[in-house]
């Protein structure tokens, strides 16, 4: 029997395990978010790695890490989360009139019965369409504070619902973690949830 | 000012509609729904008119009434929410492998001041793909109850979040309400949502 953990803090990606059936307890990783590279696939990935490691290596075995990142690629720009109100407006101003990618990347680091370490990662890429908003819209969804810990200053899930025309890919995977692709990758692992 | 009332008994419906900030009142209807047509955005839109011409008939004037109907095509078939777990069964083992399109019709009447009735209906559509499930999977799915309720025998939020490789179109359109365009032809129809 493996343990397993989630290294997030997000309650979003919780939710998403707990619904599907999984049992795990929660360690955030606290690491520096540090990115040797701009490419958003490549920068969920390394820094999902980053969480799932710093976790994963205060055990020496019968251990699942899970670690993940979401950024928002707009227009050559990444989005983490914003700063600040102001850049909650800027980001949601841009989003507007066309298609922006969220990136989504998955560490699973395995510290196997022997000792042996295995580790995966993937990324996973869903297109979303934002509706024409006015500046007035973009400054009450705002001021609901609802930006404020999420990539691209948007929640896709609840009250934003209404200013999304429509995705392409994984709607999981906007919320915050691609739990479809993951069951997968754990399935070809030998782990079936 | 208007009374806003959902003639659904769906508490995904409501959930959306409140999260996007309305205020409204839920009467169901109960008519019969009988429709005169095979193809899927006909039927919604003709179920969806029937179920808010039902309500909006008690009505004379300051009222807007939404009625909503979802289906599943898959294949040349629609499916509706199936009769008994059997049934469920087996639609859900005939939408692997490859999309199915969902439909959800919504119908907007407004009995205005002046006592003249405007009407709009429309239809949307989202395509999902569904990943290779066993008969394990599916018969523990269904033995959940979750499916007894919705079109098609499964609910995309939640437990079965795990099987959805990916859609394409509006996520809450298949949860039961496009409600991005919902806002759109209200804003068309001088209503600010």
């Amino acid at each position: 029997m493996y343990r397993i953990i989630l290294a997030s803090n997000s309650p979003r990606r919780q939710e998403i395990l707990e619904q599907a059936g999984m049992s795990f307890q929660v360690i955030p990783s606290n690491c520096e978010e540090i990115t040797s590279t701009t490419e958003p696939e490549s920068v969920v990935k390394e820094l999902a790695l980053l969480k799932a490691t710093n976790i994963a290596n205060l055990y020496k075995d019968n251990t699942i890490v899970i670690g993940a990142d979401t950024v928002v690629a707009n227009m050559g720009n990444i989005l983490g989360k914003p700063a600040d109100e102001l850049e909650a407006v800027n980001m949601l101003m841009n989003l507007q009139g066309h298609s922006h990618n969220v990136y989504t990347g998955v560490a699973i680091v395995i510290k196997e019965t022997n000792g042996n370490t295995q580790t995966l990662c993937f990324s996973e890429n869903t297109k979303v369409r934002i509706a024409d908003m006015t500046k007035e819209q973009v400054m009450n969804y705002v001021l609901t504070g609802e930006p404020m810990d999420k990539a691209g200053a948007y929640g896709i899930q609840g009250r934003f619902a209404k200013y999304i025309c429509g995705i392409e890919g994984d709607y999981y995977n906007v919320v915050g973690f691609p739990v479809c692709r993951f069951r997968l990758e754990m399935k070809k692992l030998g782990f079936e949830i």
